[in-house]
C-alpha cells in the first residue's frame, strides 16, 4: 500500500446493496434447520451453513437474532440441519416466508427423528443432527456452532443450490 | 424424546468419516483466500465461506489453526475472499496443496489490489477485500469474521463448486 493511503481501520464496510451484490454470486446449498424441545418446535431456511472442523466433529449456522425461530433454537438447545434436494424447494419457500402456520409449513414433508428429537427431513441429501455448543454474536446475527451427534445421507440424491438469486442445481 | 433417552449433553459427536461423508454432500463454492502485510503474502482455499450479516458487512472464513498460512492472515489483519469462477480449477489446487512455491501458486493468475492490499483475483466471480474484525476458535480451526471493505463482481461467470468432492459448476 502507498503510504497516503488511508489507515484500513478507519475504512467503512460496503453498503447493503454492495454487500449483497457480491453474496448473491457465492452459490451455496439450501438447508432447512429444525428444532424441537421445551420451547416448541420451529424451522428456517438458511444458506449460511458450512463445516468448522471434524475434531469434535463440528458446523455452524447463522441466524437472524431475530428471527421467529430463533428464541426456540437457543432455548432448546438442539437443531437438525436439513440439507435439502432437488425438489424440495416448495419446503426451502415455505420455511423461509412468514406466511402460512408452521403446521402447514411442516405438512410439506415427511419427518422423522434421530437423538436431539429436532425434526429430521426424509428425502434430504444429508441430515446433521446438532446440539448447539457455542455461539457468537455478529452484528444482527448469532453464529451458532453445532456439535454433530448423527448423520444420514442420501448420496444419489442432486443438490438444491441457491444462486443469483435463483434456485438451482447440478 | 422418551424419558429414557440418554441425555443429549452425554452424547459423543459422530466420528472424522461420519462428519466428512455427511458435509461432502453440502455443495460448496470454491474460495482462494489471499493476504498481505508485514507477515508477507499468502493464500489457501476454502469452501467453508459464508455471509454473516450486511450490518455490518460482514462474512466468514473457516481456517485451520495449524495451516501455513494462517499466522500470516492473522497477522496481516486483511484477507481478500476471491469466490472462483469456472475454470480456476488450477487455482484453487494449487492452492490447496503444499507443493510448489508460493510464486507458482500466484503466476497461474492475475491480480490487482483494491483498499486492503490483499491479492485480488482477476476473473473470479466475486471479490471480497476485508479486514479481520474477530475470530472465534472452535476446536481445531479459526473462524475469521471480516468486514467487507471493497467488493468486484463478474455476474456473467459461472460459479466453481466442490460437491460430492469433485469440482462441478452449475
Amino acid at each position: 500500500m502507498p503510504s497516503d493511503a488511508p489507515a484500513i481501520e478507519t475504512l467503512s464496510p460496503v453498503d447493503q446493496k454492495q454487500f449483497r451484490g457480491g453474496m448473491a454470486l457465492l452459490a451455496a446449498a439450501v438447508n432447512l434447520v429444525t428444532t424441537a424441545g421445551p420451547a416448541g418446535d420451529g424451522g428456517f431456511t438458511a444458506s449460511a451453513v458450512t463445516s468448522v472442523t471434524d475434531d469434535p466433529a463440528t458446523l455452524l449456522v447463522c441466524v437472524r437474532r431475530n428471527g421467529s425461530a430463533t428464541p426456540l433454537v437457543r432455548t432448546n438447545g438442539v437443531v437438525c440441519v436439513n440439507t435439502l434436494a432437488a425438489g424440495q424447494e416448495a419446503l426451502s419457500s415455505a420455511f423461509g416466508s412468514s406466511s402460512g402456520t408452521l403446521a402447514d409449513r411442516f405438512a410439506l414433508g415427511e419427518w422423522t427423528r434421530l437423538v436431539t428429537g429436532a425434526p429430521v427431513l426424509r428425502g434430504a441429501i444429508a441430515n446433521f443432527d446438532c446440539r448447539i455448543a457455542q455461539v457468537t454474536e455478529v452484528g444482527t446475527h448469532s453464529v451458532l456452532f453445532c456439535q454433530v451427534l448423527a448423520v444420514e445421507t442420501l448420496p444419489e440424491a442432486a443438490p438444491l443450490l441457491y444462486f443469483n438469486r435463483a434456485y438451482r442445481t447440478i
